[in-house]
């Protein structure tokens, strides 16, 4: 399995590569078209980890997750249910999620599984999407929860979810990744909060990105952030949140103060 | 008063340029950061006008416009309303509108101001934003309206308006535009439909830049589109949309069959 990285040298100097032990292999070129190894290595501690992608769009989806449906008593839906988080809002590995001006309400975690489309795809079959799916990465899907329902004629779900630093990747992107076995896991300063299996998934990825793609056309590097399930809760200043995927990894941000 | 727009010539070459009476005067570099005339014109005939940015996002305004509000019953909000039309909606002058893959419903249009962001503009000040804007052009928020109110639990704002050609903009950006004694006007099929004062929005321009700038990060290029008011309805298949602004010009598009 690859691992799929962007980095910033200790120099400052920005790339990307594979990601192996805590090694990067650089490559060069486009990681979505033809990338080619430069042969240079970037050993453990000579880079940080940037978000894996430039995403020109998460496409963040509501309610895909049976038990938390019936939390909600919500009904599974038809077709995926879902709103657009702007590329302005991604961060990556221990980036800080920092408080929108003027905000002081709630701002909540939600761990997901963020599916990396990897080529253009438009009107794609579940049967093909294979070969459109780069691979997968952690989400924190952050929400300012008092704007989304601030007001009581429309839900603000883009601007509550759209804020800068409230879209979380990383911290790399892993190919050939077997969601149906893993569990999302989010503890907030180190306790357990989010604990659930993919399994339980309403619109499984390969659904998702189908229906999807009917819908819009998704970019390489855009992200279809495939919703959370219990277990969601607020997060205090300075308080640290890690979204962990076994075989992905460990994103990990905290609620800076500005 | 310099109308900005991108082409294609009838050999298929993509460029940009200033427009004026019908001609292209052509530009190479970046529009947004120090274009530089070629001295190269285009003559009318030589060229299409397509799309004239490129946005990372279009933040589309709920609820912006006073007569609007008071036909639907709702109060002006405290805040800006909006949500998020990616990128990948957008198409230019007499580009098709497409329905979306085995939609069969209604699908309405909606005449609107856009502001066409000049430069990255994160927490301005609205008495600073002049220096932000490039300028402004028409746009026809095009909505599968069936789409929008299909699941009780969940308005699919993003969904119903991000289809692919649903966010048209053009003909051209104007810069200098005095958008306070413009008109906007919507024909169907040559039949006016909409005809309303600027004047009458509830957060203008400035205002709106200011605040969605505290939001989220705009880039350049980034359009808000200002919101509708009242005349919005149905476009049949094979129907044509003319959006007019007097300072900007008329986008046109029709409904197509796929």
């Amino acid at each position: 399995m690859t691992c799929w990285a962007r980095f910033r040298s200790k120099h400052g100097r920005r790339g990307f590569g594979t990601y192996d032990g805590g090694v990067i292999a650089e490559c060069e070129g486009d990681m979505f078209d033809d990338p080619r190894p430069t042969g240079a290595t970037l050993a453990a501690g000579a880079f940080t980890l940037e978000n894996p992608c430039l995403p020109s769009k998460i496409v963040a989806l509501w309610n895909n997750f049976h038990a938390l449906a019936a939390k909600l008593g919500k009904q599974a839906p038809a077709h995926p249910l879902y709103l657009i988080k702007p590329g302005s809002c991604v961060i990556g590995p221990d980036d800080p999620i920092l408080r929108p001006a003027g905000y002081a309400g709630k701002i909540a975690y939600e761990g997901e599984l963020g599916i990396v489309i990897g080529r253009r795809c438009k009107q794609v079959p579940a049967s093909d999407v294979g070969g459109y799916i780069l691979g997968y990465t952690c989400v924190n899907d952050v929400t300012a929860g008092d704007v989304l329902n601030e007001n009581p004629d429309f839900a603000q779900w883009c601007r509550s979810k759209g804020h800068d630093t409230f879209g979380c990747l990383g911290p790399v992107i892993a190919t050939d990744f077997d969601w149906q076995a893993a569990q999302v896991t989010t503890k907030l300063d180190g306790a357990l909060r989010q604990n659930y299996p993919l399994a339980d998934m309403i619109f499984p990825p390969a659904e998702l990105v189908s229906r999807i793609s009917h819908d819009m056309t998704l970019e390489p590097g855009d992200v279809i952030a495939c919703g959370t399930s219990v277990g969601v809760g607020s997060i205090r200043d300075g308080a640290t949140v890690e979204v962990r995927i076994e075989g992905i990894g460990s994103l990990i941000n905290s609620l800076g103060s500005r």
